[in-house]
């Protein structure tokens, strides 16, 4: 353990430098889906193009018809040499609701190994630790044995158009062997895993009219038919009885996983541990399916928005002339998002009340992703793990999407592997979300070992 | 017509004067609902004690448990003669969504005859013409034979709880023999018509919680259940295949009225005119029933606010930890608020999703209340009304609702009767509220004139 010893003992000499450099990233309110925020968008694409050159790589950032791409390699390893696609993104959520931040979601916060703060672990938190690997590796005069690019993208938040635009005109630029995705995690914070998936992604916002202006509720009240209510009828008939989606044709696609497959899988949780995380008392499902099968391995509708009328202080009599639903699906193998967001369309299009207007807007989508555990990259990953960790690696999906994925696989030729140090409880995408800087430690370590070993 | 003639004479003389009276009264921000709002309220309710004041009443305000209280008397026709409590009320509706509005909600702008401004009818410039009618005949030195008593709440529009609260101890203040609600209207711009009724309002806010904090719905997603589904599957229970109210017993205290009284009342409307004015094309009502049942005879449940999870721009993959909505019942005799509340909250604890947790707050309400066509206030206002729109008055009802009147016309002990110029097409408690200084000065001379016939 000559390589782990001395990682761990760089990572210990320069840890006040690491979290000034994290907390640096964190600053930057790079929320890709908030229009107002493109300036710091641009700030903090450029501040990881100059981390990268500042440690050996031929950076640049690439425009897109999104927002702008983080583009670095470096190919001393020669022709000969496999090479490794980093994909990770510098983009997070947005903040609200902002009231429930303990701390300022822009101005990162410690306490214990924990620092709170937007983007702590999704992902600014997770890509950092891909480069800082890269750093300690120059620093400790060790030459990775592999050619390695970085492609980290901006707008993994908000649906992925601009790289997705792009990637047709980047295959050659982005062509590798393998495609190490770094916005994953761990089922638990005591056993490592890498991840062999995630669920592909449909977004769409579907809006309800039923008059040119919003109505007094006593005048109309009983003449007026209330888009509120159309809304709360129309979306109650996207669930059957037995917890399935009801909109025709929505399993078509899918593949159920083989049983070989479905024993190198591992699922911990159960119902106490969501309860005891999350308090969640109300669970979801389709009846007969497993836990497991409802978080990686079955499609589902959410409905991620709600708003029709008055939500302020105090009362409004008002029947509204609109409202309004966000709604995603998670896609599972071969479910073809177009085709599901065509079949979301229709269904809700034939179910509305009669003489509502109704408007589908697409948002975004990505299909799911698979990855295979026999891959050179997932087998030395799972060794860098299990030697760090001490314990044998597991192999887990994520219920979750990277929606660029498949695309950015395809298009680059390589086989897909996903690690991380997130845990279920970060609080990603949510108010208070946080990471542990043992954790950014040992993912620095990790990716290091992984790359030296496969090469 | 020589009153009649005088009256024409002042407002046409005194134009200039009204509109900038009127113009100070619609510049005040006052919507009760809003807490940040209370310095409004308060200098809203000063102003109108003021105004009472210079015309020769014995005029204060009186604190409550919310919003103050204006109220005035002239007593000067003395003990024999009959007393009119007058009532309207200072507060406006909030004024969102703000986008939609024309010109600033608080700077009226005239266009045509119409002013358009937040409570330019509703009910600002119809209380201001009650008051206006008085000043008009001090200064026509026609000293009222009756004896009047204004009463004019800041609450309305939120629940009228401080008026409420104060009843039991101004019980002698308020008592009178006749009650004019001066925040009323007709059917059409032609037709003059009293108000006979009102439907009451009962209203409250349900929360649906499903975890302790937001969740992702990727990683939670086929797990957790979301409390957006649950909401909409939940309110989706409320009515029936009939469109009926499912709730049990919602339906138990209804009086259906006697046919002599539906021969009183005259109900104008068609599809076709709420399709014109309000762009409706999705109808509401019982099978089976009228329109005319739809708007004034029948108790309704409406969603007024629908909310839950991430409603801005682009899309935010949330599980919301809670989703909301504002609920109100329109109620009619013999519906009794409190036990209408009772049912609705009891129905949404009983329908929810097992494990969601449900939260009802109450937030007010008020019974319907009904006045006699041979009451005699409602006899001179009918003949007021005639002599100034040469056409026979008709007797109507309202389907809103002004939730103090069924108390204050106990407490009073007055005969209550409903009048206005408001029109169905006004958009109150909607963007662009607007009224025509053509009815204000049709206000000014139909309250003086029936008062005086009263004499």
């Amino acid at each position: 353990m000559n390589e782990l010893a001395s990682f761990q003992a760089w990572t210990q000499e320069n840890r006040v430098r690491i979290k000034e450099t994290y907390f640096q990233f964190l600053r930057f309110k790079s929320i890709s889906s908030d229009p107002s925020m493109k300036g710091e968008m641009q700030r903090c694409c450029a501040w990881v193009v100059d981390l990268l050159k500042k440690i050996g790589f031929d950076a640049r950032s690439i425009e897109t018809s999104g927002a702008p791409l983080v583009y670095a390699e470096n190919l001393h390893a020669g022709k000969k040499a496999p090479t490794v696609l980093i994909y990770g993104h510098y983009d997070v959520q947005p903040v609200d609701p902002i009231e429930l931040w303990e701390s300022d979601p822009f101005e990162p916060e410690q306490r214990g190994q924990e620092i709170y703060a937007r983007g702590a672990n999704d992902d600014k938190g997770q890509i950092l630790f891909a480069i800082l690997a890269f750093q300690m590796m120059k620093e400790l005069k060790r030459q990775p044995p592999v050619n390695i690019k970085f492609c980290i993208e901006g707008e993994e938040e908000s649906g992925s158009s601009g790289l997705s635009d792009s990637l047709p005109k980047l295959k050659t630029l982005l062509k590798a062997d393998e495609l190490m995705v770094v916005d994953c995690g761990l089922s638990d914070k005591a056993t490592p895993a890498i991840t062999l998936g995630g669920r592909g992604i449909m977004t769409l916002e579907v809006t309800l009219s039923g008059s040119k202006i919003d109505l007094h509720s006593g005048l109309l009240g009983g003449i007026a038919y209330n888009p509120n209510r159309a809304l709360v009828e129309l979306l109650a008939k996207l669930w059957d009885e037995e917890g399935r989606v009801a909109i025709p044709h929505f399993y078509d696609a899918v593949v159920e996983m083989k049983e070989g497959e479905r024993k190198q899988l591992q699922f911990h949780h159960d119902r106490s541990y969501f309860i005891r995380e999350f308090g969640i008392e109300a669970f979801s499902g389709e009846k007969g399916r497993s836990m497991m099968d409802a978080a990686w391995l079955r499609p589902t509708i959410e409905i991620n928005g709600l708003s029709g009328g008055y939500s302020g202080p105090g009362f409004k009599t008002v029947i509204p002339k609109e409202a309004k639903a966000k709604l995603s699906c998670r896609l599972v193998p071969d479910q073809d998002p177009a085709q599901i967001e065509k079949l979301v369309a229709d269904f809700l299009t034939r179910h509305v009340k009669e003489g509502m207007k109704v408007d589908v807007k697409f948002l975004g989508s990505g299909s799911s992703f698979r990855g295979r555990l026999d891959s050179p990259l997932a087998k030395t990953l799972a060794q860098a793990y299990t030697e760090i960790m001490k314990k044998p690696c597991e192999a887990i999906l994520s219920g979750g999407s990277i929606p660029i994925i498949a695309e950015l696989s395809r298009f680059s030729q390589a086989q897909v592997v996903g690690m991380g140090y997130g845990l279920p409880e970060d609080q990603i995408h949510a108010p208070n979300e946080h990471y542990g800087l043992d954790r950014l430690e040992k993912g620095i370590w990790t990716v290091a070992r992984a790359v030296e070993l496969l090469g």
